[in-house]
């Protein structure tokens, strides 16, 4: 039989709840069973956070891969030994955390394209953190297109059979409007109906949502849809791709849960991210705070698999041990799975 | 004890589902509990549907609001007489029907500007249909607008406690980008603020969403946070508004729904559609049809009372007496509860 995959998780920044989600997923009864988890950050701060959890868990400290012994029970830590307990701060944005989340996801990249792990899974950083300790990205996406080299990709947000692609992220929604183009709505249209195939649909029905209000309504409100969608849809579907649209984003999304689709490319950021986190969000008014943070975000294009959680890294909550683990083991799913459909295809 | 207000509904397009939904509604056993209502569109017209209905209503025709007897069991129409049922095509797209449509929304209007109604409620009306009838209105809320002359009002969507009001609509995206000045969120902030008021929330909380992803993270995309947005809640708090923002526009609504705001204010039209009508729409995938559509559409900012429907007029099961009128019942409720509100002020 095959080997499971495994699958490296960040710790993320280290003052936030990413080390407390990352013990109580190796509580998981589950974990083991689809993978090989190895956590790559700081053993003392993981033991700190075992120790807190009241988990029976050890930790198992490493630096080489060779050394893991996945077994239920034990975190195995590839250990960068580079955050000072002493002065670390949980809940506080440091240059100290910052530089310990950047350098681990910096590690986690290395490991997969050494091939010493089948894919990767990135636990919450906090940007401002990453920006005081020196380093000029965004966010992971940045990071790993960075040390990957690559220039063409992709997030991809699941969440149960909504699954939404977005042709820009990181922009003003002014800039989101100029990255309206005909090549790269094929380009993620493709992303996105190679990835469904990975997860299993056979035939994936993609839908395309509009721009503009009403996806425009024939050039009332805006033309972008007959000038870039209407062809990027023709041309998708002249390479086989099953595509409607542009459909207005204001039912896709119903339509696209309803099982009308099997994924949905979104024109902009809060375009996609607005019914995504709706449906995996869900906020908890009495006592003030997120509850069912489930979506599982996917970077499509790299040359390895990045799977992440979507929520961030919740300093106001960090170290009480109320933090739900629900999206990273969801993370950890999709990336074993893509790892597996990755084995498969070679 | 004092009247029950005149609710003015408008059959909407014949050849849409508006006829029969407004022969659905007078069914309604509650509908003259809470309101005087009187529907204005073509007697023919109604009797049609009403006999294809299955329910023994009477229709009632009068040429002024004087002769309505507002029974249960009977359907006041004031009628306009200006369709011809024999050259009516259910289902079709018509100058003629475009015309009835346009008429019925003008009449309405009348009515309540001469305050023989209170209240007004519009049914789905089509486009393109009331272009092809030579009017040249993209929707109900610009006829309102002209035949009121009112310049500044705004689209307030409501379903359950999710309230959101729109600082543009009908214009293209980028064209959106340019609306986002601090004059108007300042503008309909009030307006959202005041209407909460109407609905019997004594403090109302608003929230303000932000237009770019992560409401700009501080300039790095977009700068209309910073030069608009934050004048505007500054300028909103101190003439007494309780209002947060800007709010990252992927988690306000979550928030709004959980209970943490009464309002949002929703930097354009699809901002605000998109979270709207995931809740307020479902879509029944093995009969390929919308069901529970159940938001309600009101202007505000006109000198009198509009509430609408917030669907279309679903053309393709137009006469098939499936579509569904909860979204109208509730534009009734609401039109009643805003007249009421208004009677008090006075």
């Amino acid at each position: 039989m095959k080997k499971k995959p495994i699958i490296g998780i960040t710790m993320g920044d280290p003052a936030g709840i990413g080390p407390e989600i990352a013990v109580k997923v190796f509580n998981h009864n589950n974990l083991h069973r689809f993978c090989r988890p190895l956590l790559v950050g700081d053993a003392r701060v993981i033991r700190d956070a075992a120790s807190r959890s009241g988990f029976a868990l050890d930790v198992h400290a490493i630096t080489r891969t060779a050394d893991a012994g996945f077994s239920p029970g034990t975190i195995d830590v590839y250990d960068l030994h580079h955050v000072d307990l002493a002065r670390l701060e949980i809940g506080r944005i440091s240059a100290l955390a910052g530089d310990a989340a950047f350098t681990t996801v910096k590690k986690v990249i290395e490991l997969a394209l050494a091939r010493e792990i089948d894919a990767t899974v990135t636990g919450p950083i906090q940007k401002e953190a990453i920006h005081l300790a020196g380093h000029v990205f965004s966010g992971h996406t940045e990071i790993y297109a960075h040390f990957t080299q690559t220039r063409k990709y992709a997030m991809l947000l699941v969440h149960g059979r909504l699954r939404v692609i977005h042709v820009s992220t990181h922009v003003s929604l002014r800039q989101a409007c100029e990255a309206v183009k005909k090549e790269r709505i094929l380009e993620v249209t493709g992303l996105l109906s190679d990835s469904c195939r990975q997860f299993g649909i056979a035939n994936p029905r993609i839908a395309v949502a509009g721009l503009n209000p009403h996806a425009g309504d024939g050039g009332l409100f805006g033309d972008e849809e007959i000038r870039e969608i209407v062809p990027a849809v023709q041309a998708a579907r002249e390479q086989g791709y099953a595509v409607e649209g542009p459909i207005p984003a204001d039912t896709v999304f119903s339509k696209a849960r309803g099982g009308m689709y099997d994924g949905v490319v979104a024109m902009y950021h809060d375009q996609g991210h607005i019914p995504f986190k709706l449906f995996g969000f869900e906020w908890d008014h009495r006592n003030q705070r997120m509850k069912h943070v489930r979506g599982v975000n996917i970077t499509l294009g790299l040359p390895i698999i990045r799977t992440s959680v979507d929520h961030g890294t919740a300093l106001e909550i960090a170290g009480k041990g109320i933090a739900s683990a629900d999206a990273l083991y969801l993370a950890i799913k999709y990336a074993a799975q893509l790892a597996n459909a990755k084995a498969v295809k070679k």
